[in-house]
């Protein structure tokens, strides 16, 4: 039988993924111990056991989103799903959804909004580049939208939307808001309620330390009474946040069969967190930002985004300099030094570097380490500029 | 703050799962290479090793589908993202969609085509009862659907549908056909190409013996022609298979962050099934299940399912006998001997028990086990019957 053949014939190495720093935008390093939790025997979905799992990460969850009241579940797909999750849910056929168009994951937004029968509006500016308070309110206010999304932490870019003067706007003229959280969740502050935010969505993989898989979701008391009076059905089954509020942290009944080594994965790395304190943690990765940052200057690099108050603390744009191909820059350092750093894409192709400093790699020695082999590829790249 | 007085006051007992013996319809149990596979290091999503960890996987998959051409995939979601995958793809908004609905998961697919604008026509038959090659001829001659829908293996029922007529009554209607391979593929063979199936999708926590987290999907070349010819972009970005195929198969663009864990899970799940022999698998498999009957029978139990070529072979559903509570039997067998079987739910509620034996746990020895036990069970729950 063809079957047989196929698979008699592939011969395969054993699975033996090599060792990597990975200080790209995510995934990034993984504590041992989460490895260990991932790695603990199955029990079923609806084992008591497994019960008590979800429920003490909806609590850890809390925490590290800074939200009181509303809910927080993990849903079972990598941060894509998170965002089309949001979407799905939020909005209606035929709703008016603005959208902060400046980076690449706000144009991804824009295409599940369609996708969902939203009448998107954009307001764009070039990828990098922020919004102030007074421009985020008068675009809310002329466009009176339903929905409203922005990317807090820009992960094409390196740039950090600060949320406050959208959220504020948006309620003003009845509309909700989703932020998109990817990649400053576990690493920055969030503050969900503090700043007013009604959906925001991560991954396991960024701040949080833990592989990719799911998908974090904070939703507040205001969306989900919206999600409660909604008159379409979402148009995502898997994704209904009505659903999954139901088996996560209501009936526990069947919706789908969880990831469960995902979720002890996501627990351990959440308790990880917390033995560490989450403001310890913010300022462990402020800090290793700032020394990244003076490495760079030593360098005489540049960074993408010009103002400090707006770039993201565990995710630098360095822009790449004249003369050096950064494909090779990327590839010789993930080839030669097992570390990774990504480039730029879209309109930042070639002309950024993308480097995560987060999690277990967010150390002086780490950053160090990452300065002096990121340098010496560059040198050897024919780079000149710099002191050190 | 609240978000650190939150996190601090959790107290959290370390992650240790109670060991337990999964004979339920899934999650199961999983080789120790699969769970050491699990927790290996993470390389980046676009590394060129897991790169060849993705191709690896579809290779692999092919041989356990029964595909030569088309093109297998793994879906980052659990089974019920590949169902809905494979809904949200085939159709699109006013399209007519014939489902053959005999279960829960027909239900469900009923449900995902209305949320993505199908006009559904439904032949109901109840749980648990099959559709003769006549019956689904004639109903797709009558109806000449778009695209049509049945479920090969019913989890909630552990009826068996062969889908043979189906397909080819609704190729002459000019309709793909979707088919739900859920429970079954890895346990018993699925033969993709042979019978006509245009999209089948599973999971990876049942006849595969992997943890849950993953949907394999495959796909035929006619699907694959529908999919670029269509008219409408697919509901859903995140489940898009254009876009997952040029993300797993042709540029290896970024489309989302693969979940590299499960991938690496997949594999060497996959690995030992390729090692045993697919169809020393399926022969397994079907050995096992006729040890259960025999028990069964010697227990003076009865199938829900009557003919015996109507009956899944990995998932046994067995009625509860009269003055028998079946959620006092379940509960007690995963209490007091750490041993997971499911009872029924919907019109089966309190009716049927749901016994998985697949994978590792698909032994003589095993099944000797676990008739041992749920004899005992039943005995202290009254039941009077049989003659062991």
């Amino acid at each position: 039988m063809a079957t047989t053949e196929q698979i008699s014939s592939t011969t395969l190495a054993p699975l033996n993924p090599p060792r990597r720093l990975l200080f790209g935008p995510g995934p990034t390093m993984v504590d041992p111990r989460v490895y260990e939790a991932l790695s603990k025997p199955l029990v079923g979905h609806l084992d008591p056991y497994f019960i008590q799992v979800l429920e003490d990460v909806q609590q850890l969850l809390k925490g590290v989103f800074g939200i009181k009241e509303g809910f927080t579940i993990a849903i079972s797909g990598t941060g894509s799903a998170g965002m089309e999750a949001a979407v799905a849910n939020l909005i209606e056929p035929g709703m008016k959804f603005a959208i902060f168009a400046n980076g690449y994951f706000c144009d991804r937004i824009t295409e599940m909004g369609k996708r969902h029968g939203a009448n998107v509006v954009r307001f764009e500016k070039p990828w990098g580049e922020i919004f102030s308070d007074a421009e985020a309110t008068d675009f809310i206010r002329r466009e009176r939208p339903n929905v409203v999304a922005y990317v807090n932490a820009e992960t094409s870019t390196g740039a950090l939307q600060n949320g406050k003067a959208i959220c504020a706007a948006a309620h003003d003229a009845g509309a909700l808001v989703i932020a998109d959280v990817v990649t400053s969740l576990g690493a920055m502050p969030i503050r969900f309620d503090e700043t007013g935010i009604d959906i925001a969505y991560s991954c396991t993989q960024k701040g949080l330390s833990c592989p990719p898989g799911l998908a974090p979701i904070a939703v507040s008391r205001r969306a989900m009474d919206y999600l409660n009076a909604r008159k379409t059905p979402c148009r995502s089954w898997y994704l209904d946040l009505k659903l999954l509020y139901d088996y996560h942290t209501v009936s526990h009944r069947y919706h789908h069969t969880a990831p469960i080594s995902m979720f002890y994965a996501l627990r351990e790395a959440l308790v990880v967190i917390m033995e560490e304190g989450i403001e310890n943690r913010w300022q462990r990765h402020l800090h290793c930002h700032k020394e990244f940052l003076d490495g760079v200057q030593e360098l005489g690099l540049e960074m993408h985004v010009p103002k400090e108050e707006n770039r993201i603390w565990n995710l630098n744009t360095v822009k790449v300099p004249e003369g050096v191909d950064s494909g090779r820059v990327t590839k010789r350092l993930l080839e030669e030094r097992g570390i990774e750093i990504l480039g730029g894409f879209g309109p930042l192709a070639g002309k950024v570097f993308r480097i995560g400093i987060m999690g277990p790699l967010a150390t002086g020695r780490n950053v160090t380490l990452l300065l002096t082999e990121f340098e010496n590829i560059l040198r050897a790249e024919g780079y000149k500029g710099g002191k050190r």
